[in-house]
């Protein structure tokens, strides 16, 4: 099998606002542009891309930034804190470890870093030497690369795209690795026996024809299980960090476990135990290339924002499923979601809905947004002409997102799960 | 029964940081000041006691800011993200319900500004008119005020104190609702239990002669539900937020559940209906001034830093109990949190403690830390000398801080329990 396909029909959003995420990342990475008036379509264009091209770039300083940031915030700081004990304090935190569990963490960041720069480069071959090769080619590079950033950004990389790249490694966890299988359970278990409920009439080899969409796909391990089943599964996804993580685990790992992350190693707070925090994560638990159905069924990703790309007349009355999981949310409007999804929605289609309500833009400083109950959301999408399926529909599905099970502090969602129809 | 004491003993924090809250918000409320080097004893007390009065004033702007700030930005911003959408769009929203539950919690929101007035009016009598009496004094008065701080602060009040105003109101259901019983269950049962048992053989009348302290002692329920055991119990706190409330709640009120507010009216994210976000909670569910042995057990608080405090000479070897409840995370440094707590403790006397390990300055730009795995830090407190009782230690208490028990999102820590004696 080729590369998983990734058409980038990566529209951008004139007046997109920045990432907002509470525990689960995924969409809306790119920072607002300010909203010019619309000139001719060429110019438009232009500027579209330019700010596509800036998003990018952004989002690869982030990455390249990981090292730098991570040292001088969980490292140095902690050491100088130390330092600035008495002496008598600091022989008592030395006797306990604490300093040792510093430098541990230390040569962890720099193991995730080289991880870091592998998928970097994976996105961005042609552009950055690769890290595997020369290290004084890269060191330069990327001293160009920041000294540019500076002049032209005034920062290496923005403060909470730095959070984003630490929640990518936590959202390799969830979609690819054996500690996230019981979460995956929880949240995409529901989804996968609905859809099998619903196609249980067609056998694994014939469900190749039938096509399901899952927007918000993050690292791409729910399109992934789907298409296990037989079905045509397509991801789309809008955040680059999202993007750079999915192609490569989807596209240049070679061998399961054949990665090993650290992605507990920045929590110094609610820490029962240096192993909890230290711990390895291996990834991918499975080989993605490993479609069992591949002859028959097809798996790919696209990256733009679901509203622009399905929303689009090549896209209408194209697809026999969309699930969503974790990702109604992340709309400024709903509206629009439950619209595209109308539009893009064969008659007699299935949705497929599990997650919270986080309202990804509540309360952001200049975003629109409209937060709904979960009652007035359920009451806006049959506004909107869906029909569920009540027997199927609960309330209370405990759920959480990208989380470490070994903390002191839990993140617990009351989810919703639902099954509902576009009427023939 | 007369006013709880409140000692004055407010010794402000030089260097001190701002709060950093995570859900539980007691404790560290003063923005720091910078670190002058010390001057002559006399200059110094003046420079404290004007940060001191500055602090207070902070406080008492983040609660009579409170109608203004929540109108803004949860009432104002929503309706206007509604009347950015299309017309179409508007009326379906419309047709939800979504505005008038957005007007309803504007309603909400000035009925708890009312109770807000009266907290801080009770805790500034002579600075501020008195809301039930003139409308048109206050408002003068509230103007000139405002007025006063734009010119000298440049801002009415500061954004993370205002998150501290709601929080405030969370914290009244914790303590001193029904809808707060279960959670003081968990998390004060243990302790209550422990207590119990440690003084088994005093009877509740003679408990009078036992003296109990609870650093970080919030709205003061802890302390309260000891002395209603018998003992003499006294809380310290130094977040004025805390303070304000736990006066007026422990010496003003005079009738059970006789204020009504609507804590969870600001969440519009996570909500299943409108009837759980717009919930009214009663206050006091009990009379804080009916004590059963208030002729024999004295109760009181005291204001200010913990260490500064209890670390004073009058204070050596002066408690029979110290009873710590999400208190030792609110540290810059734990050692000096347990070594102040070594030297209040009379040879003999017993630690009961139960929380999570949430440090409080843990990547607070500019703050000094030091985070301690749990397993660092019960090592810590036997350096210190205190020998813990392993057959009551528990390392999976789990318990909520100032929950919203409807909420969509749950926040469930993972405390652990320990009881360890200074040795005779």
């Amino acid at each position: 099998m080729g590369d998983t396909s990734h058409s980038h029909t990566h529209g951008g959003e004139p007046c997109g606002g920045h990432g907002h995420d509470h525990g689960h990342s995924h969409g809306h990475t790119h920072d607002g542009q300010p909203c010019t008036g619309h000139g001719d379509l060429d110019s438009q264009e232009v500027r579209d891309a330019q700010a596509e091209a800036q998003a990018m770039t952004d989002v690869v300083a982030a990455f390249l930034y990981y090292k730098t940031y991570s040292l001088n915030t969980a490292i140095y700081r902690r050491l100088h804190s130390i330092d600035e004990l008495s002496e008598e304090h600091r022989k008592i935190v030395s006797s306990l470890g604490t300093i040792d569990k510093i430098k541990k963490a230390e040569e962890l960041l720099r193991e995730n870093y080289k991880f870091i720069l592998n998928l970097t480069y994976a996105n961005t071959v042609g552009s950055m030497p690769n890290p595997n090769e020369d290290p004084d080619k890269l060191r330069e590079f990327l001293k160009m690369f920041f000294a540019y950033r500076e002049r032209t950004s005034g920062k290496p990389a923005k403060d909470h795209h730095m959070d984003k790249v630490i929640s990518t490694l936590k959202q390799f966890v969830r979609d690819w690795s054996v500690e996230g299988k019981a979460e995956r359970e929880t949240t995409y278990g529901p989804i996968m026996q609905a859809l099998d409920d619903e196609f249980a009439d067609t056998r694994p080899e014939e469900r190749g024809k039938i096509n399901v969409l899952v927007p918000g796909a993050g690292l791409g391990r729910l399109a992934y299980d789907i298409c296990c089943r037989g079905f045509s599964a397509q991801g789309n996804e809008f955040s680059y960090f999202m993007l750079f993580a999915s192609n490569f685990v989807l596209n240049k790992v070679e061998q399961p476990e054949e990665i090993t992350i650290y992605p507990f190693v920045h929590q110094f707070s609610n820490v029962a135990n240096v192993d909890d925090q230290m711990r390895a994560v291996r990834i991918p638990d499975v080989l993605p290339s490993e479609l069992p159905y591949k002859d028959t069924a097809d798996f790919s990703m696209t990256a733009g924002d679901f509203i622009e790309v399905y929303g689009d007349d090549e896209e209408k009355e194209s697809w026999d499923a969309i699930v969503t999981c974790f990702f109604m949310d992340t709309a400024k409007n709903a509206i629009k979601y439950l619209e595209t999804m109308w539009h893009a929605m064969k008659p007699g289609a299935v949705w497929i809905n599990l997650g919270p309500l986080l309202w990804h833009f509540d309360n952001i400083e200049g975003e629109e947004s409209v937060e709904f109950t979960r009652d007035e959301f359920v009451q806006l999408a049959k506004e909107i002409g869906f029909v569920f399926d009540e027997s199927k529909f609960r309330d209370d599905v405990p759920a959480t997102y990208t989380a470490n099970s070994k903390s002191m502090l839990h993140y617990t969602y009351s989810t919703f799960f639902s099954v509902a129809h576009k009427p023939k």
